[in-house]
């Protein structure tokens, strides 16, 4: 068989990586035990990545890659439905990353990379939300002052970012396993847009409600263990 | 001088653990750090808290004993001024343990003590915030369906528990510095009370906007740097 080329090499050490990260939590997670789970050589892992820190630094930049064009959808969104499909993205999103997540804070103080662009992703997280609800406003969905815009969209952000935090906190042992992706992922999507609910007029408001009852459903019949 | 009785001892411990912590993040801060800057023998430490992880588990400990009052006090809150006053005796004693919510998943996944007493400390956050939400409503201050009750009372603890993490993201040189702590607190409990604002009889409504506002004021004559 021909030997794989580095690019390959490189692309299954990441992923890898990732599943690692996302199951154990980045700081439980040594070189040592990547290598053995990709049955490769210290060497070769270090070839491609001299230091676990780089591949944190390559995860999160896939993660900001496929961040920004959800984003920048904010700004387009004129119903509640795809509110709805906006947050639900952006869930999904941060669930296959949800590593940076759990461990934020002790990531933020190890990698100056993350540091910084951290920082930059929050106020673009903020001006999305931002966009959101003055698009809902446009289109006559929504009555909202700037200062309550304001809050309403750093809560926005702030039940997004820690949302898995939350659902960790509440069951650590099983919280971020597959299995409980799509409830966990529903339950945030459903808190951060019933912070819309009273601001909607009526027949938003009800189709809202409507997707969120017909969701809660949804997650009653596969109920969290 | 007479050597200083072992109680004593490790209170000072204690103390300095709580500061250490605090500044550096739990992950950062070595027993061996402890030791030096308490001009004590890693023996003395040892002798006092054998494993890093007793102090973490005493100083949880601590938080507990002073969080419980607090939060059974959100039962018997009947007007938004003392709304205010409950979040914000919850933020400062949050802020004095600001290392518990910095890296609470990685200490979630090292000690099995907080991994059980942080999943009810959560619920009886829930109680509270719900209470108050009744009481508010009893009194007639605010208007809310039950089924949004729940949602608004999760979201509350939400932000609550995570409100610092956001304070660090967005500064992690500076927001968990003492000097920013009154500013950091006041952004958090007015986050937080702004999720009833929607709710709020007209009366109570001109007050807490009346309140955040005042609290706003306070804090630009005392800005961020």
């Amino acid at each position: 068989m021909a030997k794989k080329a580095p690019r390959r090499t490189a692309e299954r050490i990441l992923s890898t990586t990732l599943a690692l990260f996302n199951r154990f939590g980045e700081p439980n997670v040594s070189t040592t035990l990547i290598s053995s789970e990709l049955s490769i050589s210290p060497g070769n892992l270090y070839y491609h990545f001299p230091a676990k820190d780089e591949l944190v630094t390559a995860l999160f930049e896939q993660y900001q890659a496929r961040l920004f064009p959800i984003l920048a959808a904010g700004a387009h969104v004129s119903d509640v439905e795809e509110a709805w499909f906006f947050l639900h993205s952006l869930f999904e999103l941060i669930w296959e990353y949800r590593f940076l997540y759990r461990d934020l804070g002790d990531l933020l103080s190890k990698n100056r990379r993350l540091e910084k662009d951290v920082k930059d992703i929050l106020l673009l997280k903020t001006s999305a939300c931002r966009a959101l609800l003055q698009g809902l406003g446009h289109q006559g969905h929504l009555h909202m002052q700037t200062s309550s815009r304001e809050m309403c969209a750093t809560q926005m952000v702030v039940m997004l970012t820690w949302w898995l935090s939350f659902e960790f906190a509440k069951d650590p042992r099983h919280a971020l396993e597959d299995d409980n992706a799509q409830q966990a992922l529903l339950r945030g999507a459903q808190h951060v847009l019933s912070l819309l609910v009273p601001y909607l007029e009526d027949a938003s408001q009800a189709h809202l409600l409507g997707l969120i009852q017909n969701y809660s459903d949804e997650s009653e019949q596969h109920p969290h263990p």
